[in-house]
């Protein structure tokens, strides 16, 4: 078939096939990057095509703006308006989807489990407790593992990021609703929409008594971080704007509740902003309940529970009266990617060793930071090593590097810096930086390292969303709060990451949104 | 908690909580609408909220402009710019999702199937061939059957269409894609994108040669109406445009096939204008094989028909040699709606009848249309009747009209013209005369029919768009075809049904998909 191409300006797909040679037969390093997050997509964009050939791994065909996640899973934004797929970054790029499964670091290869099917990977899933080796960084536990390919690489950037934290609270995995990926905004959706619709129902044969319908419109959120915060803002304009209206008999049954262990949510903000956000909550009637402890959740029993899928949340705090609710979205932090486990565990090729030699048995492995479980790196975001004479140790000390193998954004610790937050200014800032040295390096015709300045981070504050067209900023320089920090909030997110087609896209559903009210319609 | 309205500028949902009270207690009769499509929907919108309490009762909680259906399944418009949510038609409206299952048309009363899960009825369901009673006119066969919920009405009008016909060919039901819900088109989306990403690995383990991945890259549209050639041309764009550029390699492998039992595709054009479609479709490579039977759809054999869903499709004319396909689309007209069935067994009650009457047994029966099945109607759209004292017969004559029930769109025949296509311009049309019919109805103070001018049908003529920016459009009055048809094809879609939402997004849509490619994101 004969695909002609139009003579239609287009500005990102077709640049890549036309301008840009390929690559076999040049001797371009190939560099592959595990991952598509806030650290590989960036780390990806930067690098220049010229001088490297791209090619990405990952599980997702495209990147999620995650700081508008929350917005989508309302129906603010249209959920393709964050996305933006890894085939689409400009300049020639190699993109396999699947799980990296293991890496061979002697003979620079990666096995990549792949996964290409309808629906791969748009969904948070949460490995199980205690993975059997095999398929522990692999897709969802039960799916059949899929074909095997071996990729190899000249080097190797680790962004595979991480998973969410469920600290092995019973049901949590099973029943409640992360908010990482595309997929879990989709589903979230979804659920409150037909939560509404299902409430709405005149008396039948199943009656919803008003008590059953307070459950089934309870929204819990665990987790007082920025994403819970703005999910619960996010959620309360959705309600208030687009479904109060529609379904006024159902506005006094509903509730927003946000759960947090800690004595204060926004840890992150000091004590003046975080009280003006719960100043606003509290106007909004979201309730925010600090030092409370989430001990189990699973399904409601009966119908309640198997059909409507009313869920019970078990609180330290209340003893052994649960709290109903038709929707649990978890957001409590991140706990390391199992690929790390796997990799950390591997015997890595000592330099210069003699294979012949009859010293004592020598081991080399990939540093893990013992708090969090990331891979530890040098200021250059070069994977640490250690080589010792006994098995890894509690505490065993650095003393080198991996060759060509680097680590940036939620799996990386920063041995100079481990207190770096794990957050997508991080990871993005990781990405440019080590992007930007590795272009400096081939263009300076060496091959190594990049041994300019060592990386630092530029803390440029945080924002969260409040609701009604609120938000507080933090940063060293100063404090906003209010209308002034919404609009700050707003433009801020046009001018990062963004292709032009989302740049656009964006603030035609703010106002399509403003104006004519949110998507909702279900499908 | 206090849901207070903000003070800002809303077009639709705010209006009808305010300005329009409860209907309780007034002296409003109540129409129910059966279904949401082109009739139901355009029917509710007509219906004047003043002069009628309305409720819909659907399995959908939206509307689908289905011509531009096509579109969207190809990337081209988001799938949200063809919906429009049934709660927001403004003023006052009664929505309660699910599946009438019966109607008591004695004491006026629906029995409702309620569905509101999560993507309840997005997805085209074909009815099982030998459907048992109880569960005829529900949803999914296997899904759990949902609460039952009476509705009362004062008119009732049937507007529940028909769905796909697949003449009991074996695996149509099961493994074709049909294109006439939103999650058809979504379901559609995801199988193309997902069909170039599997096909673009490197050799691994379970390595597709090139003939497999032929077979992968094969679509095959079954029905050579406006849908399917629409949808064969948009999936052309969307491979020229967008996938191509970005899969250089897959591009030789890629065929599309259109396949038709009839000599000819689009009937309803003249011979010109479907040799220049044809033309159009030869220069692009899309074969047309018209007097082409399918006789069966499986699964391939072993891992390709197991894990990647290739079809094999047995044709009567290639004998035993079966073609494969990545993906089959399903699109050759129609059946009634099971529901159709249901009601005209049942024994209506006899005007006037003295219960206690020793005459011989008479019975009433709503009249079907021999050839389609579908109810047939007068001239005002009421639904006819036939009293026998034998049980209904071949060819029983019609003699009154079932009071207060009306039957409009692909459910509906009219006596006096039978041959009125199944098109959303009939139930468009039939939707709006009867609205405005009992407007005028209910202004005058009667509670009856519709006694003015009958119904008649304007045929504005049929547009097919053929790819390229190219379309066909003919009607009595003229015809056009290349650009100016594509010109007329788009702009007219714009100002037919849709809301100053869609209205803005839509050509939105265009300009961005036309820059910077379609949305090939998949989730």
């Amino acid at each position: 078939m004969t695909w002609c191409r139009q003579l239609v300006g287009r500005t990102n797909a077709p640049r890549r096939c036309f301008s840009i040679a390929k690559n076999n037969g040049t001797h371009k390093e190939r560099v592959v990057i595990l991952g598509s997050g806030w650290a590989g997509y960036g780390f990806a964009r930067t690098l220049d095509p010229a001088k490297y050939e791209r090619i990405i791994i990952s599980p997702r065909s495209y990147f999620v703006f995650t700081p508008l996640l929350a917005s989508t899973s309302v129906g603010t934004l249209e959920f393709r308006t964050i996305l933006e797929p890894v085939r689409r970054i400009p300049g020639k790029i190699g993109f396999y989807q699947g799980w990296a499964d293991d890496i061979d670091f002697e003979r620079k290869i990666i096995s990549v489990e792949t996964n290409a099917a309808e629906e791969a990977a748009s969904k948070t899933v949460i490995p199980a407790p205690s993975p059997s080796s095999s398929s522990e960084t692999g897709g969802p536990g039960k799916a059949p593992k899929g074909d095997l390919i071996e990729i190899p690489y000249d080097k190797l950037v680790i962004a595979c990021g991480a998973y969410s934290q469920t600290f092995g609270i019973e049901g949590v995995r099973e029943y409640a609703h992360f908010l990482r990926d595309i997929g879990d905004a989709r589903r979230i959706r979804l659920r409150v929409l037909s939560l509404f619709e299902q409430c709405a129902y005149p008396r039948g044969s199943d009656h919803l008594s008003d008590d059953d319908k307070r459950q089934l419109l309870h929204f819990a959120i665990v987790g007082g971080g920025p994403t819970g915060i703005e999910f619960a803002a996010e959620l309360h304009d959705l309600i208030r704007d687009d479904l109060a209206p529609i379904y006024p008999e159902l506005a006094p049954l509903v509730s927003i509740t946000v759960y947090d262990v800690a004595p204060k949510v926004l840890p992150m903000f000091d004590r003046a902003l975080a009280k003006y956000a719960m100043d606003t909550f509290s106007r909004q009637n979201i309730k925010v309940k600090t030092e409370h402890h989430l001990e189990r959740l699973r399904l409601a029993d009966g119908e309640l529970g198997r059909r409507r899928g009313v869920l019970k949340i078990k609180i330290k705090e209340y003893g052994d009266e649960e709290v109903g609710a038709g929707l649990v979205v978890w957001s409590t932090g991140l706990m390391p990617n199992p690929l790390i486990a796997k990799l950390a565990a591997k015997r890595l090729p000592l330099p210069g060793a003699n294979p012949l030699s009859t010293s004592p048995p020598t081991t080399r492995h990939l540093l893990r930071d013992a708090r969090t479980g990331g891979i530890l790196t040098d200021a250059y975001l070069r994977a640490r090593t250690t080589t010792s004479t006994s098995e890894p140790g509690s505490a065993p000390e650095p003393d080198g590097v991996l060759e060509d193998v680097y680590v940036i954004g939620d799996c990386a610790v920063m041995e100079n810096d481990r207190t770096l937050p794990k957050t997508a200014q991080v990871a993005s800032q990781q990405a440019t930086y080590l992007a930007k040295a590795l272009n400096r390096a081939a263009a300076a015709g060496g091959g190594g390292g990049a041994e300019d300045k060592p990386f630092r981070f530029r803390n440029w504050g945080t924002l969260t969303y409040l609701g009604s067209w609120k938000a507080i900023h933090q940063s060293q320089a100063d404090e906003l709060k209010g209308w002034v920090a919404w609009v700050v909030w707003r433009g801020a997110y046009l001018t990062k990451s963004m292709s032009w087609r989302n740049k656009l896209l964006v603030p035609i559903y703010w106002v399509v949104s403003w104006i004519f009210g949110r998507g909702i319609s279900r499908f």
